[in-house]
């Protein structure tokens, strides 16, 4: 398994959507399999961003926190960062960016990362506040969230972009997570308008998934009842 | 990644469904990543199985051979085998198995194996004709099959389990192939009656799954189109 071309997954997106959000990985853990990626903490708590090994959180208030290695998560991504240039992008809309980098790629059947750097208008973040035990479903869940805006900010963009046939296990299409220059405002992506930027790329040919099969909640639960794919881009769409 | 804990795939059997047959992956290769598996060669060419690090195909003509390093496949499974007991068992249907074996594992959601050897009656197995470019799709193709039975026989059956999330990668439940202790039967299990076995099993917590990222037909084909699951279930239930 080449190091570059492995993305490591823990969890599912689907075992959210009941409510299974116990924190199953540590990020100490998690760290072991890249320095870049994405997740979530125990209970939805904010949104992770991890960016040359360094694990940064959002909170529902907005801040932005280094997670110490005992955070807890039941969902991440991450890889070990080797991105290559595709484009140089002025004026785009997160609709038209997307649609250029698929068109670029020519890569809907594997998953990819994407990096942008530079300068974005119009941000739209948000994060979800930390819930406690007994948890309620992903949608209820995450109608407790903050969203967060600014009208321009430099920043990072890191985005995983998942085949339709991982829906469920994924997020299929792309799922974008942000954090600012300044490291003061970041979060899940809802929208964006990319003033000019550089993208960059880095194509996987393996899924590691690995799964919380300590868990006796995710083992024992029967997901022939939830409404996974609709759940799943209702929240993280 | 812990080596007895992970489950390697090569392909998935949605890439089957609209014939993207081409072989992507060596034995060579693949046996880097186990010594236990199943799978199937280019253009369907038979049913493999891999026992002891030792890759077996049992063709249309229902000749068992063991194949080269340089064999070439669509689609597999394999991992480093590490069984332990799980049960034995007399006079049960396949049936009624793997119903006992879904409740003693209590694992639908995850990967697991199980190996079992023993007495089988009423054995009945298939094996695919080996189809050559253009490649027609997984249904048109699998009609070339034969079907071979016997009412006793001695051997082994390696099945693995996906859960349904991951329907399309793999195939949701049991996928079975057999080989006799003589050598001289085998193909992929359509039915089968255990006389007396010793069930033994393997619990992943990691599916290392691998998409064949340089075949151009696969990354340009559009699976939005393919009845991915009726098609899997049709040809590989």
């Amino acid at each position: 398994m080449a190091k570059f071309t492995t993305l490591y997954q823990h969890g599912t997106l689907a075992l959210l959507v009941p409510g299974l959000l116990k924190g199953t990985l540590t990020m100490g853990d998690l760290l072991k399999h890249g320095d870049t990626g994405i997740g979530t903490g125990e209970g939805l708590d904010g949104e992770l961003i991890i960016l040359d090994g360094k694990p940064y959180q959002v909170n529902s208030k907005g801040n932005v926190n280094v997670v110490p290695n005992s955070f807890n998560m039941p969902f991440a991504n991450i890889h070990f960062a080797n991105y290559s240039p595709l484009a140089e992008l002025e004026d785009v809309s997160q609709d038209d960016l997307e649609k250029q980098v698929l068109s670029l790629m020519h890569a809907n059947n594997t998953f990819f990362s994407i990096k942008i750097t530079g300068s974005f208008t119009n941000v739209k973040t948000r994060a979800v506040k930390k819930s406690v035990p007994p948890f309620k479903t992903l949608a209820e869940t995450a109608k407790n969230q903050s969203i967060f805006t600014r009208d321009k900010v430099e920043g990072t963009l890191i985005s995983y972009f998942s085949p339709e046939l991982f829906d469920g296990a994924a997020v299929a299409g792309f799922h974008n997570h942000f954090l600012s220059d300044d490291r003061k405002f970041g979060g899940h992506l809802l929208d964006f308008h990319l003033d000019k930027g550089d993208v960059s790329y880095q194509l996987f040919d393996t899924l590691e998934q690995h799964l919380p099969v300590n868990d006796d909640d995710y083992m024992k639960h029967d997901f022939s009842a939830d409404n996974i794919k609709d759940d799943i881009h209702n929240a993280e769409g």
